[in-house]
């Protein structure tokens, strides 16, 4: 985590537990060396441009954090034991007209496209993440037609 | 619509009958005065800087634009007439990793909420947008507290 | 709605709009005689004995109230417009362990019912509540037993 | 257990393999030295004063309960083996209007919070048991922000 | 209604507004000559060699009669407001083992199929009843080929 | 299996992995002693007084099996891989009007209770059968309540 | 309707009332000019080359067809009364391995559809119905780009 | 896989993590031997007859395909991590009218039966192929009924 510059991304979490889920943001925002925060619960003094908030069940971290702050809010749905994350995205995603979430995908998939869409907006104003971005498409494009299925 | 300006915002929808729902985001984008435009199913050469694209059932459109551009993708799932939008929001939100669409609720308030996330993040560069996002806020505090609900 | 003596209910909505629904506990606790308050979206210096909180869609207000008191929470999940109350209902009954929400049905019924429980929880310190919640009892089970479906 | 004062709390649970999401209950209770007893099944003769009721698939038990007492009925519903545990909470929170269950999260979570909430509802007339809500709280409090997640 | 005679079958539902549903199990058995008797809520006294129960919601009365009856008891999920019988279904089909209900369609299919399944029963040791199935099924497979869609 | 005398009861399963599940209903059956058989796919020159047919996923086995015959039809749904039997279920209990399934539970417990609601169907006629499962009701309420859950 | 010719393709439907929305089968084959018959509930001598099955709830017909012919089959689920078709669909789509129906989506787009891909699997021998689609597909890309949607 | 001759069938997926589940398509069409294709992402320059495409989750790659051909389009949803392959479902199925997409059931057995019906289609030309599945049709059923389920 690339911590000592003042952070443009502020991951929060609901509880210790949705970490093996968010850590998956906290990877690809450090892959692509943006100054970055993880806390537990609380989001009241991050300065972040856009802020990434996952929780599981009732989640109602990234709700509560889009109603204080006038920044981008992401949400990730952690899968939950029970119900598998369906209460985790509807809880997330369904919010009232006023209160944006820009809500992502169940689980590690979700966590780490929170990263990537932090990084496309941070990029309209610091041209580096954008080539970054430019160059992760590329290789991903590669990956996928470089071996057959057999 | 503001469309004399280069807009900064396209709204992309996959079907004429997608209006009714997306004319929401079309009205709030108009009200804070930010220059966009409306499509049907194309969005190619939009130089937009994010762009909402809403869509029904299985609804492709948002994550197809979101595998071709680099700008921020907002999806917005379109109520479908048998399974009521859940279908149309599984399509938009359960994106693989390496494609992010930030997606919002179902039907109108998600169209009001994609475009209000959409000035939230031109607001990064643009402080009057960021100012006009906080009058707005405070105005729906005031309207929620000022009379009781007899 | 009794609102001169000291409030022993607070009943709490997430928007304006839940009124049509959250009005049915208001009209349950005005039948006991309960002295309660209703508010829109606030519940700091409610002193009340237990706590009725409606919302809709991603319905945070229960759960939120039910970590900043002691006092008895009831949650009651309004019917939303696309997922009919599912996303209410998720939103509020998830929630993880430490803060319990008491959680009713959908709509009209679980508002009745949350003003019964609360009168229920009261009725612990009150014998008179006790008493008519016994005789709605018995009058309940005479309408049902009084005329044939034909 | 504490059994051997009377019991403020009933713990009641459908059929005896509840017992191993039910135990949070009876764990939570004495974690707060509340005198309790646990049953399968019967809850006709108990004096308690909050009553939880977990069950799981059709869950009736709660319900049933809810008819023919008119102390607090909290229920907790257990994770089934095919629907892991919708069938069990839509069973237990759809009552109709007239018979109250207050319904918590599916499984573990459920149960600790339905014990949380019984003790919510014992402090209003038990300082002792609202003080040591208020310490269990202040403990979650610091336990959440204690460490960061790496 | 033939309720002079022996009643064979017993009509149970959970409330008088089950009746709009299950008017169409009594029609049915009204069709085929069955003496029965259509109640709410209880069903003691009745000798009927097999009950239909119809209810909504957290739907127990099925459950709860095939607990105290060696008889067959069948179930009709009444479609509810919210979850459009969802609930309804789940609550009566989901009964732990030891303790059966034949759960027929959500709403009127289900009234209508119940009546026939009750005269299956009860055709077993009542041969007219038994032609009077095979006669309408006869007439059922004719009228479904007697006229062309168009 | 007691396959010597005229089978009472045709199990019918929609291939053979439905065995896992449908034995339970051949378990009961046999404890019971009585007389059955147990078929896959084919219940065509079975002259049994009810049919249980168990099948998984899109279910027609049950439906097809009423839509033939006039003995009482009872399904039970098999658990699936992906959707966990939900599939099942709505496959085997959303008959048309005139065609009756009588649907238990899916998985286990459905097939232990469409072997007992048999049991019941053809107790009607066999006092001795009506005895059995009177004593077995007995015993299923002594086990319950014989020993505390700790 | 073409009816003269040797039919190119059967439209079955489970009962009349799945006419109002299989007839847009019916009028998409005759927009084409492909030969079709449409038939309630058979489809035995039916020497067609693609099949195209409606059904609705517990929707076993485009299965039963698909297991006893060799030609493909083409399932729509119609839409249900209370739970909108969902039944219909996974009754239809989740057929076991070894016994295909090709599922197009619930209601009126899943009929269109059906015709559609029928018209597809016969173009592979009659190019002027390949021509056909292909003048239909360029029609319906004008259309959608040919006005704003204001 | 039969390579060599001008390809028949075109098996298309979204990632290389569908493999899994669509190397049973690839199985199925060479144990009929039917030459064929498979391919991550790419069908552009495919000649094949049909086309089958697998995708899980968001899953849109069958849809898009549909819209850039005039051939048939088979569409397996894949199962995914959180949802089971609901997602992955609704979002293949669900297609608007004028766009269609025949879909087979979720996971191993809607690829097997993707092959299955692509080899349909393509028997209608091609008498062998037919043949081969009156083949294996014919020994599915002797499979069926060669050993009983103990």
């Amino acid at each position: 985590m690339s911590s000592d510059p003042r952070p443009l991304v502020a991951v929060v979490m609901g509880s210790k537990s949705d970490w093996e889920t968010m850590r998956h943001a906290d990877e690809t925002l450090e892959r692509f060396g943006v100054p970055h925060e993880c806390r537990v619960l609380s989001a009241h003094r991050t300065p972040a441009e856009p802020i990434i908030a996952g929780a599981g069940g009732a989640a109602h971290l990234p709700g509560v954090i889009a109603a204080s702050t006038l920044v981008p809010v992401l949400g990730v749905p952690v899968e939950s034991q029970a119900l598998r994350g369906l209460d985790s995205l509807l809880s997330i995603v369904q919010m009232p007209g006023g209160v944006p979430v820009g809500t992502l995908a169940i689980g590690r998939a979700g966590a780490v496209n929170a990263a990537l869409l932090a990084i496309a907006i941070l990029g309209a104003s610091r041209p580096d993440l954008r080539d970054k971005l430019r160059a992760f498409r590329a290789e991903q494009a590669r990956a996928v037609h470089a071996e057959p299925p057999r």
